[in-house]
């Protein structure tokens, strides 16, 4: 069990008390891992089993876990005063108010993560410390804030995971033939994945030909045919952290014009990426993304939100890459770089990697070997 | 593309009115998906990124979603006013606000589903409408009222996923061996769970011995051993609803006491299923299992929040057969039954059915052979 997770505890109550904050309230799976170093699955499946993380100046950070989690949380988070409560006999909330009670005189303004608290438990809490006269401030974006420079530790668990991930996408593109089912493509890639280390699948989309444009479709059972674009989008957790990668690829052989759309954006997205180093704020990314997509004569929509976000605990993490992000890149940041095309024919080319800024630039990092050539899938 | 998503807004619309409401929100992926038909998988994975669904009495109900997902949208949906937003650009609350805005004359209550959508989000909405005079209420508990009751077509789904979990599970078991990992198990698992349909894996959790206690962790690297209690509870998504089933065996072969614990435990779960019917309470059925297991000698934890739940688009629905829950059970309910037992060895005994309450009685329907003899995995 590493002290990591106390250390940035600490971090966060000293952020906060330069707001004026006398504690701050974790909610989030990915702020509850971040702060305590137990991931609790829970969250994600059954949200109304909260899981709190209170942090503030000069004292150790309190968990508060339902009793089914106190055995896990015990085994794997850094913070040792843990408390419990018995669902449904008792709301996390009542706890909440216990341990905010022991912590903050009457009239202290208090920071809690409403970027993901729902607003019921917010009711019921401010409802309940009516007599303390507490304020409740956001803090969401101060989580976000020491959350989005990764350390050495979180940069190497990332690196192996979108490794892995391309790793298994390119196993499974090989594995595949012209007459497959998306379903059967997809079940090939949870396979790959897990047996390229993942700890779990997080979600995997495949898209035929015409189809690969309704972006977030599950896999039907389409079946693959000679010319088809094949878009794949996938992510996994490894330690907590997500992969995210999208690749594209053929079913038999290209046309001409596929092959030089494919071409014209495996360059656009590299220099893309060039664009990236620290100093250069995130919206720069975005205005560059459209420049090089005029000079490569590849439409960039209109109302695209965004050519990337970063990534970690969560899947679109902040600093996301679009027109309004005036934040500067700094070393340590990671982003997802993925600048779409969506052709008039309905296919989505669909390609996606994870870049790291360094010092001196950045580094591409999910690459197993070189998606340049585009890979064709064989009868 | 089905209507039933249109009637089920209806009678939202009409439930809502009868306690004052001018307009409902949903925003949960069960909620939009349950009255929209539209399965937005990135509300799950990306929660920040609303679907809204908004109805009214005597109005057709509008979807709003992010422009990138509206060509799924108008794909799926049943919903024809269907609004979009761009992410970064426009708050998915400034359109709410603007639908409202034509529904809902000034001063009107209306309805949100606080117990899904953020803090953030709603002082925003509230913010933003303060002119307009609304009042908000909470519809979450309105919303389950209609979603606890399964209509055919929901049954047949639920009743498909859960027999083909069961299936995998059971493949998984017979095709492992004695110095497998818990990782491999659950790889065998998600590839088992694809190949028998599921269109997307929900969870796998695998425990050999001991430490299967830690009811949550994710599988690791550790060994079966002879003699392991091996625990699985894994759930997976079939058009849209989970299926959550939980199995224990034996790696080679048993103790007397392992065996004597799990015939105990099978002939009390049947016996718990057997007192469920129509009118019977749920927290009822709650008492009688600590009854039955009082009277086969296995400890029930005082502290035991439940022992089974509803299920659906979500994972744990109401009602939860818990010792507060006074709702009669009714034909078209359905429950994971699963009473636990944790043993002084560290063993996590679990197993898990669904069950449907019929007019006359009640039916297992998660089970494709039978689990009364234990299922031991060989060398």
């Amino acid at each position: 069990m590493t002290e990591v997770p106390l250390q940035r505890s600490t971090a966060l109550a000293q952020l906060a008390a330069t707001e004026g904050l006398a504690a701050s309230v974790a909610f989030s799976p990915e702020a509850v891992f971040y702060l305590s170093g137990a991931a609790i699955m829970t969250q994600r499946i059954l949200p109304d089993r909260l899981a709190i993380v209170v942090t503030s100046p000069d004292q150790e950070p309190t968990l508060i876990v339902c009793n089914i989690e106190e055995d896990l949380a015990r085994t794997h988070s850094a913070i040792r005063d843990i408390r419990q409560y018995v669902e449904y006999a008792r709301s996390p909330i009542d706890v909440l108010v216990e341990v905010l009670g022991e912590r903050c005189p009457k009239g202290s303004r208090i920071g809690l993560e409403l970027g993901y608290l729902n607003a019921a438990y917010c009711r019921s809490l401010e409802e309940r410390t009516r007599d303390a006269e507490f304020a409740y401030d956001d803090v969401t974006g101060l989580i976000r804030q020491l959350r989005m420079h990764k350390d050495a530790e979180e940069l190497a668990v990332l690196e192996r995971g979108f490794l892995a991930t391309d790793r298994a996408i390119r196993s499974a593109f090989e594995a595949s033939h012209i007459g497959d089912t998306e379903k059967q493509l997809g079940a090939r890639i949870a396979d790959s994945l897990l047996a390229n280390g993942a700890d779990g699948v997080g979600w995997i989309l495949v898209g035929f030909g015409e189809t690969s444009h309704l972006v977030h479709q599950l896999p039907t059972d389409k079946v693959m045919k000679q010319g088809d674009l094949v878009r794949i989008d996938c992510g996994a957790a490894f330690n907590g952290y997500f992969s995210d990668l999208a690749r594209s690829c053929f079913a038999g052989t290209p046309s001409e014009h596929q092959r030089s759309v494919y071409a014209r954006l495996v360059a656009g997205h590299d220099r893309i990426i060039e664009t990236m180093a620290p100093g250069v704020q995130a919206c720069a990314v975005f205005e560059e993304a459209v420049r090089i997509y005029r000079e490569l004569g590849i439409p960039f929509r209109d109302d695209e939100p965004h050519c990337g976000h970063s990534i970690g605990l969560g899947i679109h993490e902040h600093p996301v890459l679009n027109p309004f992000e005036r934040i500067e890149l700094a070393p340590g940041m990671v982003f997802c770089v993925e600048p779409p095309y969506f052709a008039p024919t309905g296919e989505f080319f669909h390609t996606e990697d994870l870049v790291v800024i360094t010092e001196d630039g950045r580094r591409v990092v999910s690459r197993s070997a070189d998606w340049v050539e585009p890979l064709l899938i064989g009868s």
